[in-house]
């Protein structure tokens, strides 16, 4: 039997804002990304979060990103150097898994957030100190990557163990990383063909780039969305279509 | 031969912004309490901070606060339970903690900063909060604590190891906290006088309120400060006298 | 034909979050308080809201705030001077002020936020402050205050022109500020009988306090609120009672 | 008579962290480019710097940057556009001078800081938004811009009242712009050299680039710093050159 991991950005709230639809997506992802504090997330809702995916029973991994909570992390910053961005990975993934220890849980993965995470699937360097973060803090967690770009490689030279990803509900670019939202028709909104893509990249070992290109992919998680009624429908979709085809949806942490 | 430790708080600095002498207080103290990014403190900060101490030899232990980097952690900020402020606590300390594995280092003390320090020292419900998010993150951790307040009270409770502190340049008020800044005399600036008033507390067990009541105290560890050059002479002052006194100046976590 | 307005908080988004539904109370009232980027609120959410008060006719102000994001201004921040607050305060109106000529718009009064505003009814020095801080950006704009409460006293003093609040969903003290949330029956949740009050307070000029004091109060403008859609309901039925009892709903710069 | 202005950045310190001499730089220079909360300073800091540059007859302006107190605006944030970044500048520009009315005072110019300066002068849709953003507050402000380079352009298309700048401590890239602070002479350090380049350039209408073009440029301004001892030195060379060589040296805002 086939196994696969359905993960979901989780905790993005702060303060009295909430954003996304976490207890919807809990009911039906097995991994969750948890936001630390520099794009999103404040130790109230980092603590939440942990307590209500303990709960669900879903793996929680940390979730890191640049400082930049105006712009949620979304917003390339430039001028910083590997290693500066390895001290502020350290930081999050410490605090989060502090929190975590306080609730008698473990984490399991670390998968790096919006520009951040851009940016290390197109820069080895960056990729590099990635890795290394997760390595300081425990050799053990699962480094989340895109196959085929600079993070896997980090990921394999570090000996991490890794959690090879696809998106449900993006396009990608001929070189494998995601396309730019800027383009037409970089996000998927169809629930079932959205659906009906992943199962078929995971059957085929395929995913097929906006511009036409074949690129070779072998995932050991699906990236869902739940920010919009739509992303949530569209997980259950992929979680159903997976279902029905035959797969054990579980947590990374549990089989990789 | 009697053994004390000499902390400092150290850095307080922020991205292009430093305060304080911490090279020259690496050379005069045994312990530094490291700002968390929460009053002051960054991941760089912080990591630079780490290393320089380790060059040194000297202890560093977490130095959590409120967050509020404009008000440096010294403004009462209200309308926050214990147990919301317990998270805070856990946060900052996982993030030191993170960054000190990641130099193959320990941390081994926990001291809050300013207003969450004095509120503390003044309300048992969080002191509670503080000693359960230190064991939370580490059973091990010494809680910095005055003696006779509710800080050390709730450390006992908690069955931590404790560091019973007092400060060489700041007045006390009658209950044994500290005297307001804002009192005549509540911040001593004269280096020897506060160097023997520190060995006189040390030899009987005493302290004198700034109205004259007689408050008995037990010290692991006297706190200097590096925020001035007076207060860097101070610092060398009171090292000094304990030297002559045949006191053994070593790193709280160390011995206690 | 008696004159009353309507106000409520809006712009109180941040980055990605959004807050309230700032469309529907559009609709409904004819002042919004408009969040200045202390306690929520960025440049760009604050132009926006100004737009779209403008397109519906709308009378728009300064909602400032202590510097609070995390606490949504409403945590009391001690340890700060009335001057300091002051500044502060003259920070936040002077950008939104920009921000309002930039859109061809003119603001037309003040009401400060959360903790501040607590705080000022019951300081009269921080109202004096308060009152100081709008005088010094324009002596033009409408002081929102609270009737008998310091506010009121200290706009008095600094011959600002006064808009006279009353809140729908609060419930009061007995010295006429508002009752602590944390009491039960401090906020009110029955729409109609929040209409039905409100009503009765601009008819019978007093105020029943949660202790039942009668507090005479004299009202230009009623605080509804948008957060929730029980909130906006309440809006609307406040609204609706006023129409039928034939009170002109018009923006207070308008009329005041 | 030839007149010219010289300009330095100052209050820009932040709560209890302090940056550069602000006092000797007063002493020196004739305008000062005030921080506006988003690179550094505070209310609190702004109104100081303001009334210390009253004091001392020195002009003050609005130095706004990107939303960026960890990176001192020094970072180059992307993923905004131009209309969002002017949002930004009106919000900035607009609380200083909300503050210097306060103390009976006006601005008379802005220049903006670090890498949003850098970036204005490579983008003229960027340049463009600055000088839509300083006539939206007041078409009287005068625009400090690099001649040659976009944001004159931009300046001269709004009609604006325009400062044109040279450097005393920065070396030139070819096409005008300040040479990357990672090249090897980018900053120089020699005061009477720098003094002696400034009146050459002055003299001559002709700045050497880092790789020897000629550049010709007209200046209205000469920007020094005091972020530290030397930096003051340097300042204090400049100005005794120019006084040496007969330059009226005045506030750009009394005689541009």
């Amino acid at each position: 039997m086939k196994t696969i991991d359905l993960n979901c950005d989780m905790g993005e709230g702060f303060g009295v804002y909430s954003l996304g639809d976490d207890p919807a997506m809990l009911e039906i992802v097995t991994s969750a990304n948890i936001a630390c504090g520099f794009h999103a997330g404040d130790p109230l809702v980092m603590t939440q979060t942990l307590e209500n995916a303990k709960a669900r029973g879903v793996g929680c991994g940390a979730h890191p990103s640049f400082m930049d909570l105006w712009g949620f992390g979304r917003r390339p910053i430039l001028g910083q150097s590997p290693a500066e961005i390895e001290k502020q990975l350290i930081y999050q993934i410490g605090a989060l898994q502090a929190l975590a220890h306080a609730q008698g849980m473990r984490l399991g993965h670390v998968k790096t957030h919006g520009s951040l995470g851009n940016m290390a699937n197109e820069d080895i360097d960056l990729a590099r100190a990635v890795a290394r973060a997760i390595k300081a803090v425990d050799p053990n967690y699962i480094f989340v990557v895109m196959p085929g770009l600079p993070t896997e490689k980090a990921g394999e030279e570090a000996g991490l163990r890794l959690a090879r990803e696809i998106y449900a509900d993006r396009a990608y670019a001929a070189n494998g990383n995601l396309a730019s939202r800027k383009l037409p028709g970089a996000v998927l909104h169809d629930a079932e063909a959205a659906a009906e893509r992943i199962l078929g990249i995971l059957e085929s070992g395929e995913v097929l780039a906006i511009d036409g290109t074949r690129i070779p992919v072998r995932a050991d998680t699906v990236c869902v969305h739940g920010d919009t009624a739509d992303a949530v429908a569209m997980a259950r979709a992929v979680k159903r279509r997976l279902d029905d085809a035959g797969y054990a949806v579980e947590p990374m942490a549990e089989w990789l």
